[in-house]
């Protein structure tokens, strides 16, 4: 190969020649010295001599932060194309459980119940052990009204149920009327294609393209990625005119990573999210010079059952189910900590007894708070079970009976004077005490679930740098950005947190200017 | 300013050919792409034309870590620098309490003691909430006892006490002679100079150099520099032929820094630290895409007083005297939790108790455990307070008399008996109760002192990057690192980590092939 060929194959003459006169213009800035001062982002990438494709605004990921952005760029009047690595569209939130906590709604106000966005900014802010970005955890807490409304109004998502999740100081969740988060993913994946944005499945982030000011100007990409074959895809170049988006979502799937951040988490613990959940864009945003926050806190559901594979549905049997039903130790007969607990503090109470707990309701709990045909599906795979008497709940589970009957005795006396003295748990008005036949079981032991850390972003969704300056070009919204929650995710905060800063990223990455 | 006077000032065209070159045969490699194919070093940084410095081995900070890579480099036949941007050698080392941990000692054997790294490895994983990277914790407990000797032996440095951290399920921590780091870390240094390191202070790191395959070639830094003047200091490039130790301490006088890991660490916390331990260079490696874990830990020092600035004397009082002496609640009079608690659990108290608390001890225990002149220090600028009777201690400091009257009762009963009901602090053979006047007291409230987190390291010291592989050339050791320690780190293991991971650093830098 010529040297005159190696060099058009890479990098023009011009180009090159621009890059180094800024930089020589630096380096006297500084007083003339012979190599020039960098920023962040070293000397910068060489940029493609084609781009194959452009775009005003990339997003990479197509969960609920990433089509909320795609959605708000594309109505601010951006060309916008979101890119998915996975066959599928949707990630993480097309399996999870459909909840969406936010203050002040009429679905509350209709139930009686009374709240405001400055109690749940407390509640997250309690859970979250202080540790979360106060700025970023008040957006979420003060705009989760309207993101929940907007997507009721806007993307036609349906919600039909009150919920409650531990760690809340009330009920504030908004359950959709299939307890699923496809209900609101798959509406804002029509819309999204509505307003005409391209989306790319298939397609994998390889790496950030920055210039020589540190700015992103594009992505490297694999097309016709297959999941999880590396060797699979073929690389092409992406311009982002103006900005990329990454909601890229969490880590929860990545060993390699979490056991780096949380070295107890190996593949002992399952994980409740979907296969591709892993952390390689947030990676190649490190890398790109962004800044990693608080990656080591990651979540435990604790209501998890080791009787079925990934997220389940005995979730959805339990979350709905604590303040009305008890969780038992099966080795002692005996509750061992308070049912509206927040996340790590029962998956912690879970580890502590050191083996699968039960959760159990009547038949008087059970068909009011779970969903049918989740209850019908958890019982048709065998994860949760039914019950004539507590007795063979008992001899099921190999439980000590005589202990087990007085403790739930014992717990139907704190649900008549509406006060557990025993734990604290959460009794609400509507809560009875669990004696209807026939029992609902179900086991649980926790697993992997949400990535509280990740990438530092301001309240406008800019991403920051390790040198404490914006990553110019690059917001952040959902899962792969830190800061929000802290040490700890409430129940449904995860939806409110993807709206209401997908929607900024998105908003504020259409109104960047073009760079080329 | 001309053209060729431009590229002449950046990069030689042979240096651009060769770039170029690699880097469109990688690109050939992935499928005849008219962009090369990138590592996490992106591009590479342009190499200075000059390089003002060359040495085998650089080593950034003059602390325990950084003085022993030094040494053992220069051992191992390397030409090494050490650099500091302080006017002044040593950073935390110089001013911190002199306390190394170490299992299976002589000193041990002497005091009857029963100790194995076994021990010390269960006692720093339970401390670390099992966060710790285990291999590396391993390498610290198991290596601590040999890097101890060789700090007494090869070093010099004296130590005449045994002492009991908390945490620590045995008394395994020597102290020195002067009940200062400075005692090794001088020593330390003068060893350094004999054997003809070359030290240069007041020389601030700016950022890492790589080539084009992501090794780490050399710094850019800023010699006569002035700390904290950022406009001080004239540009220099070093050029490093095998290897960076970086070993440049921890951040916790970094405020904008801790505060994004830990948005409660306000300017309201003072800290033990020096004013240099800032994390610019931790930064500097992460933006050469080091990879950054547990960052968010950050340890306050629960035996700090508000009534000195910085570390000051009362940590060394009040740490020797746990199990001899009893902490009080002022407002309520009595004790609130277990003096030989860890440091964590110990300052989550302090904080919720929500005011300065105290420890006291009586003419027994405080001359028995004290040093004489760091007491004498403490009582000139009073920080600590003498009292004839428990009546003066409690008029002086509000505290409800009869109750604090009947809780040291309490606390001798305890003593007698050898065993703690209320809290379950740890009392040792030769603890007394606190009975003989007068009576030595301290106010204690906590002050930021330990960055648990840092850099990705494996046990070869070898800084971990963002692709996770090895950052080639580059080491770090000591508090930049993060994973040893997890959660918490336990009192003493910081001299441990620094010296068995410096020495480790040292060794493999000086035996890396020299790049050029």
């Amino acid at each position: 190969m010529k040297k005159d060929d190696i060099k058009e194959k890479t990098l023009s003459r011009r180009n090159f020649l621009k890059t180094t006169g800024a930089a020589a213009a630096a380096a006297m800035a500084v007083g003339g010295l012979a190599i020039p001062a960098k920023n962040a982002q070293a000397a910068g990438d060489a940029l493609p001599k084609k781009w194959d494709e452009t775009y005003d605004v990339v997003v990479i990921g197509s969960g609920f932060a990433g089509l909320a952005a795609a959605i708000e760029a594309k109505n601010a009047g951006a060309n916008v194309v979101v890119l998915d690595k996975m066959p599928v569209h949707g990630g993480n939130s097309i399996i999870n459980g459909g909840d969406f906590s936010a203050p002040g709604t009429k679905m509350q106000e209709a139930n009686g119940v009374k709240d405001s966005a400055e109690v749940m900014l407390k509640d997250m802010l309690r859970a979250g052990l202080y540790l979360n970005h106060p700025e970023n955890a008040k957006m979420v807490a003060y705009g989760a009204k309207d993101a929940f409304e907007w997507s009721e109004s806007y993307i036609g998502a349906r919600y039909t149920k009150l919920n409650f999740h531990g760690g809340h100081s009330v009920k504030r969740t908004h359950g959709t009327i299939t307890a699923s988060g496809s209900e609101l993913v798959n509406k804002m994946y029509a819309k999204t294609k509505d307003l005409g944005v391209k989306i790319q499945l298939r397609t994998k982030l390889v790496k950030f393209i920055s210039n020589k000011e540190g700015r992103i100007v594009g992505l490297e990409v694999r097309k016709d990625y297959k999941f999880p074959d590396e060797s699979t895809g073929k690389t092409a170049f992406i311009k982002a005119k103006k900005a990329v988006v990454l909601s890229s979502g969490g880590f929860s799937q990545d060993l390699r990573l979490r056991q780096i951040q949380d070295p107890r988490l190996t593949d002992k613990f399952g994980s409740t999210n979907q296969p591709g959940a892993t952390g390689e864009a947030l990676m190649a945003a490190c890398i790109a010079g962004a800044m990693d926050v608080q990656m080591d806190w990651i979540q435990l559901g604790p209501w998890t059952s080791p009787d079925e594979k990934g997220f389940g549905y005995v979730p959805l049997f339990c979350e709905p189910l604590v303040g009305y039903g008890l969780m038992i130790n099966p080795k002692t007969g005996k509750r061992f900590f308070k049912e509206t607990g927040n996340r790590k503090e029962r998956a912690d109470a879970i580890i502590a007894v050191g083996e699968p707990v039960l959760i159990m309701g009547d038949s008087y709990a059970v068909p009011k708070q779970v969903v049918p045909e989740k209850l019908q599906k958890g019982m048709e795979i065998g994860a949760i079970k039914k019950f004539d008497t507590l007795e063979d709940v008992a001899k099921n589970y190999n439980i000590p009976v005589d202990v087990f009957l007085k403790e739930v005795a014992r717990w139907n006396s704190f649900v008549e004077k509406k006060k557990d003295d025993d734990f604290g748990c959460m009794i609400f008005p509507d809560t009875k005490p669990t004696v209807v036949a026939p029992f609902y079981v179900a086991r649980l032991w926790p697993k992997v679930h949400h990535t509280m850390g990740g990438l530092v972003i301001d309240k406008n969704a800019q991403v920051i740098g390790f040198d404490f300056k914006p990553v110019k070009g690059l917001y952040a919204a959902g899962e792969v950005t830190g800061g929000v929650h802290g040490a700890v995710r409430l129940g449904g905060v995860a939806m409110a947190d993807c709206l209401v800063f997908g929607r900024v990223a998105g908003k504020n990455a259409a109104d960047e200017k073009a760079w080329g």
